[in-house]
């Protein structure tokens, strides 16, 4: 008799499903760094990949699973058909084209929505009740022409958008204050990357607002110049990218604590981009981000900041600039 | 405007589900400590406690729900009515009578039967595809008790069984040998407590078994008497039951791992109470614990270990003092 | 030749020290549950306990160790001579004898403080460089006397104080929020119990404070009454033993986060009972909680909150009420 | 006032210690893979990171430094000089160069032995009671050059060995079995890579040994053919090389694994690459894996494994290889 045979006493079939599932598109640093992320952080224990590389989707496939000792029992899939991604309770994408020297922004857009035109329809469709997130780049706006392609409710499509950069914020308040991270608080909010605007109001470390002790902070006139670590982090990414080529680590665990709050249905509070018209004025169909309660069916309710005129009138501009750019694009 | 309208722009209502709901029923010492390792080991985040003492419910639940700041947002909630279960992935049963003085098996056995009458048709209204896990004593009894009444697949009704005696073989193996318990492999199978069986065939450290060294292993002629340590296991829950009046810590953490295997569906082995007519030459109706490969459906296969004619002997045994002690239980 | 001879080439002695270890001194419910919370958590693997009652802390010991298998290697001790705490990187203090009915509170802090002059000592002994965590009751001004007793400098003595309050006070306004108690910021400070202060100018969701929504939000006069929430978690304590006997996960838990902001030189902010002469005006030598940044030497700074008259007064009478109570302690 | 004056009262200075500083050394793929699956795992929250490339090494420390409020509370930090090694608990070592082509084996192994010239006596000059582990290629040769060049006791000189392979072939076997990897046990011994020694006799489920229901299991004669999941695992390396361009996520976590083992002191078993001189008929002054007892201060004892004489034979085939290799070594 075989060996499987008579080590087992079958009782019943095995299912597959663990309701956990996560699909990644996109293999790239910032696709693997995010489910790394996931499976060492105990987020899901049940990933897909779907890239168009198959070599590179194999490779990094069998890598995770020659770890899987080492994890909780981890579910490795890999395919180029996207039915490997069935009954995923989120499906991230991280998958798109880089801009080409002297490409213009629209181009770049435009070309990136043709990506999307393929993906995001395939994803839906087996997978009709995820959560998505996108972390591709320019991330505001793909997270719009994801919502737009995808037909789905606003709710259950949000971008990565500023939970990044609120925590490169937090990071560089730590280093200031000689406080752990964890425990300096501050939102970064409306567009992902140079034009995001800091919530100096709301900086607090144990609830004590910075602004209270510094009034003149994020000013120009302040005398203590901490305005100098917002534009930290806004160089924060070409920095790393001009030093190591490409940003993952931070990136990867951002989507991972997005992931966690989402299959947790948690109820916990991230600056994600969002569907904004009607909210803080802005009277245009686009995705900026502001903090946003996440649980298992997405965004359950967005956080109404009492923000200043200078940040209002970013938050603005912004959102003209989005919808210039979207007015461009041929779904 | 009030505080609450102030601060969200609601989207969308919330859900409250999870998809990792456990119900717990009974909150004494052992059902809480299953409780409290399933939240801080991040098994589930999702608990329901059943139970008929109104008091000691609300006090359990609240004392847990006051830590949720220190857990990930750990979701607790409690009820005299079943309907708190609905959804559950997994039910636990820790309820049940102690043994009075001078009473007969069977009469505890009938009158833990007639509260398990009363607690399983309501745990299988509210979840009918969950898996059940009985802890309560004698939980190889009455996990066949639960199974009658459930009218549930054999597959979906476990007792929580030799694991825990297994684990504390391992732990007694590791003080012998000074290595991590987690390296020293052993299993105890059979009845739960007094007349369990320890497969000494198998018994190893880095697949090296201790019966290829010592042939004399675990039998009355072994000049280094390891077998003592299967003495100190069937000993181990009447000493600390002595000392400290119950026991607690080490199987909450047995039915925590029991919950992690189901919910991440992991095809992990565990000796846990099963089905096992047919197995080993067993022709009754019994449930006793051999190691299974359990998943998010329950148990998917039983390990056929060959056993000497002795451990056979005695898993025999064992089986029909369960079939006699069932032939009396009167439904 | 024996087993162990053939199964290993010894190379080197074993060494019992993991760098992580942690006293804990009573085995009651709050020190058992603390206990589990850094084990199941993680925060160590290296448990020291040390009890008078012997059959007591034997039984919790082995309940401990037959979980081993269960857990990332625990290493659990026990012991009734405090050598065995030899070399603790924290020693928390949860023993104490309870109020008598009709017992003065001077009464009841002196039989404590005979108490602790058993204990400090030795403790002091064998881990001079650790931080010392009291959790007996009444613990602002036991936290005093063990700082008397021990003659440490006073960062490194800290009382469990109100990181418990303020837990339970970000439970309620999640409650009241529908918002993660991880995501809802607020303190309680000042005395640990009847007479502690919530902060109400620094409760915040996202940096958005709840005082700039609702400018009554904690006073006699708010017509959403939020100050209920403070009166809740004053009663907390005591509704919980009254329903269920005792406390023990929620202040296990505050405990367990108290350990591992030490243990992982955190420079995270909790608030902790310290020496508070010289701050908001207090002349006494008394410890009362305020938030304060925790390291693995102790107290590093304790954060000045802004503090409105009232909360100052109320701040200022308890510190009174502490050092009229110290006045009459008999060392 | 300044901003931090108002905010803090300074209490003490912090200081910077952990007592769970690990070291890596190299910050490519496998380097990085290894320090992020600590971070994420809570290995340790505090790591070094040295490189030559000061561009990559200042890029990937900024990158982690960004998710700090994403992890717990992690402290990174980077330098070419290693003083910032200091006081380690643990080094890691990734860096050495690879492999050109036509180069031969031991001019491969000279060029390495060049850079570890620079390395270790830096290593062990800011960190000499550190565990060393190393992980450049061909790793049990550059074992035995960093404990010749280090000067450290063999316990304290590890390779990352046949951790991998092992992991590899547990991956495949729970394949082959739908059983989790943590359920399936075997070792593969020997030369990590092409020569590499599965040790059938141990491979098993439950303590079920596979060549006690197939005793033909590893042969040529195997109608089964269970050895091919050896020449899977010898190929992986090679294939996922081919594939992605290198192997970084298994070797990551493999050796956050053996950090974990080592920083808490664990006594748990790996087969990692350790001096063999004495064992199983070796002869030779060289470094293979076997199974080892591993814990604060290295490797405690060396699992004897009864292997048969075409085991025994491919080890001591290797111990000459490695040996010739050896000789020719200009230090």
């Amino acid at each position: 008799m075989a060996t499987l045979e008579q080590l087992f006493q079958p009782v019943q079939p095995r299912i597959d499903d663990t309701g956990n599932k996560v699909t990644v598109v996109g293999t790239g640093q910032v696709g693997m760094a995010a489910v790394f992320s996931m499976l060492t952080q105990g987020v899901t224990n049940n990933i897909a990949l779907v890239d168009v590389m198959e070599d590179k989707l194999k490779g990094e496939m069998m890598d995770l699973q020659h770890g899987s000792a080492f994890m909780k029992n981890a579910r490795i899939q890999a395919s180029t058909d996207y039915a490997i991604s069935a009954g995923s309770k989120i499906c991230v994408v991280t998958a798109g084209v880089r801009q080409r020297e002297g490409e213009s922004r629209l181009d770049l857009v435009q070309r990136n929505t043709d990506v999307l035109k393929i993906i995001i329809p395939q994803l839906v469709k087996y997978s009709p009740d995820a959560v998505f997130i996108i972390a591709s780049n320019p991330v505001d706006i793909l997270t719009y022409v994801t919502w737009k392609i995808s037909g789905l409710p606003k709710h259950r499509v949000i971008g990565s958008g500023t939970n990044l950069d609120s925590a490169r914020f937090r990071y560089l308040l730590s280093e200031k204050l000689s406080v752990a991270a964890t425990s300096c608080h501050g939102y970064i909010i409306g567009e992902h990357g140079d034009s995001s605007v800091p919530v100096w109001s709301g900086v607090n470390v144990a609830g004590v607002r910075l602004s209270d002790l510094n009034v003149k902070i994020g000013t120009d006139g302040d005398p203590e110049n901490w305005q100098e670590l917002h534009e930290m982090v806004v160089k924060s990414a070409y920095e790393v990218i001009k030093l190591k080529g490409y940003t993952s680590w931070a990136i990867g665990l951002s989507l991972s604590q997005l992931a966690r709050a989402i299959l947790t249905n948690a109820n916990s509070v991230h600056a994600v981009s969002t569907y904004l018209k009607g909210e803080h004025g802005i009277e245009e169909d686009v995705f900026l981000s502001l903090p946003c309660v996440l649980g298992s069916n997405g965004v359950y309710d967005v956080i109404r900041q009492p923000l200043t005129e200078k940040e209002l009138g970013q938050l603005r501009k912004s959102a003209l600039l989005m919808a210039q750019v979207q007015a461009g694009i041929q779904f």
